[in-house]
C-alpha cells in the first residue's frame, strides 16, 4: 500500500461506440484499481456499458447514483442541496481509495473536461492528489462524423450551446458566429425550433439522437417529436463552405 | 481489384501524443492500403510522424505537399490560386487510388470535421466515393486535458475563435459568450492579447503551444513573444465555477 501509486485519473470515454476511446483511455481503464461510473437511480450507467469491454475483472466498480433526474428543475433548492450532498459523499468514497493508495479512473462519457460530472469531481480531490486526465471525443465531433458533415472552415467561429438556455438567449448567441451545436436539446426541442427559424438558420440545422450509440437515429429536425426527445440528443449546425471547386 | 473495397476514410489522429488516437482511429489505419497526409514543402509532416507507429510497412505513402506556407496572406489571387490547384491535384491523385479499388486514409491532425485539410477533400470526394469519417480530439480538448481546467459547465456556453479574426471581431465575440478556445494563435497574439484585456478576460486566458506533444511549452500569456509563437499555439478562457463546496 503507497500513496506514492494513488492516482485520480479521469478518462474520456467518448460519444458511446466503445472503439471511440483513445488507446491511452484504453490504458488507464486496463489499469485501474477502482472504476467509479456514474448512474441513475435506474441503476442503468451509459458510460459503464461504453467501458466494460476495457474494464479489468479485478477492478472494484464503484457507482455514483445521481439522486436527482436529468430532467429535474436544477433551480430549485431541494435540486442544489441533494446535489451538493451528492458532490460530497462522492468526495468522500473516491478520497477514500485514494487514500489507500488506489488508481482511481473515473469514466466521463464525451470528453472529461467538457459538460462532464468528472470535473466537479476534479474541483474537490485534483489539486490534492496526483491527478491525469485523458481527453475524449466529445458527441459533437461524434456526430458530425456519423452526420459526415465538415464544421467549420478556416476563420469560422463555432460556438456549443445548451438546449436549456431560454429563447431569447439561444436567439442572441445565434445571431453571432458561423457554426454551432446545440447540446441537451430533449424537451427544449420546440424552442430551439423557433430560435433557429427566427434567425434563419434551420434548413441548415441538422438532428441527431445518441451519435455513434447502436440505438443512433437521424431523423429531420421538423420531423422531431418534442414529448419523445431524448436529453442525449443535439443539434448540429454546420459552417458554410466557400470553397470554389473545379 | 475491386471497387467494392474502395474507400476514402478520414482518421482524426487527435493534438499530437500517438496515444490519443481512437482504437477505430488506429485500426483504420493500419488496415489502409494507402496512407495520405499534408507536408510543408519543407517536407515536415506532423500527422506522419504522430501515426507512424501505427501504419503498415505495406501501405503506399502518399504525401500531398502544400504549395504555400501557413502564415502566407490568404487574401491574395496567388494565394487562392495556387491552393485550389493544389485541392484539385490532391482530388486527381486520391481519385486514382480509389478507382483502383484501394482503402484510402486521410491522416487529419485533431478532429477531421474541425478546421481541417481533410474537409476539402471530402468536400470533392464525399459524395462519390463510400467513405468513413472517425472522430479525433481536438488540440482544444488535448490543451485543456494537459492543463487541466473545466471548459464549461452545465448551460454555460463555448466558443471556438481564429486568432486570425480582426481585433475588434474578437471583442464582439468574446463579449458574447462564457468560455472560449481562441486558435491560430502565433503571430496575432499581441491582437488577442488587447482583445482578452479589453473584454476584461485576460486574467482567465492559459497559453499553450503544441498541447500534448513532445515538446509542449505553457508559458504566461503575457510573457509571450509575439515574434516567436508557432501557429499551433492556442489560449483557453474556462468557464467559471460556481459550484459551493463543503
Amino acid at each position: 500500500m503507497s500513496d506514492q501509486k494513488a492516482k485520480l485519473v479521469g478518462v474520456g470515454i467518448g460519444p458511446g461506440d466503445p472503439e471511440l476511446i483513445t488507446v491511452k483511455g484504453v490504458k488507464a481503464i486496463q489499469s485501474a484499481d477502482v472504476i467509479v461510473y456514474h448512474e441513475t437511480d435506474s441503476h442503468n450507467s451509459n458510460a459503464l456499458k461504453i467501458a466494460s469491454r476495457w474494464i479489468s475483472p479485478s477492478a472494484i466498480l464503484q457507482p455514483l447514483t445521481y439522486p436527482v433526474t436529468i430532467q429535474s428543475d436544477s433551480n430549485s433548492d431541494d435540486y442544489k442541496e441533494k446535489l451538493n450532498d451528492f458532490y460530497k459523499k462522492s468526495e468522500q468514497l473516491i478520497e477514500t481509495f485514494l487514500k489507500n493508495g488506489k488508481i482511481v479512473v473515473v469514466l466521463a462519457e464525451g470528453d472529461p473536461l467538457f459538460y462532464s460530472s468528472f470535473m466537479y469531481i476534479y474541483d474537490r480531490l485534483g489539486k490534492s492528489y496526483k491527478t491525469e486526465i485523458i481527453a475524449g471525443i466529445s458527441s459533437v465531433f461524434g456526430a458530425a462524423s456519423v452526420l459526415q458533415v465538415p464544421l467549420c472552415y478556416r476563420n469560422q467561429s463555432f460556438t456549443v450551446l445548451s438546449g436549456v438556455l431560454e429563447k431569447q438567449q439561444l436567439i442572441e448567441r445565434l445571431k453571432n458566429g458561423d457554426a454551432f451545436a446545440i447540446l441537451k436539446v430533449g424537451r427544449n426541442v420546440e424552442k430551439i425550433r423557433q430560435a433557429l427559424a427566427e434567425t434563419g438558420l434551420i434548413e441548415r440545422a441538422l438532428y441527431i439522437e445518441r451519435a455513434t450509440m447502436e440505438n443512433q437515429k437521424i431523423i429531420p429536425l421538423k420531423e422531431v417529436d418534442s414529448e419523445q426527445a431524448p436529453y442525449f440528443s443535439l443539434i448540429l449546425i454546420p459552417g458554410q463552405s466557400h470553397q470554389k471547386k473545379g
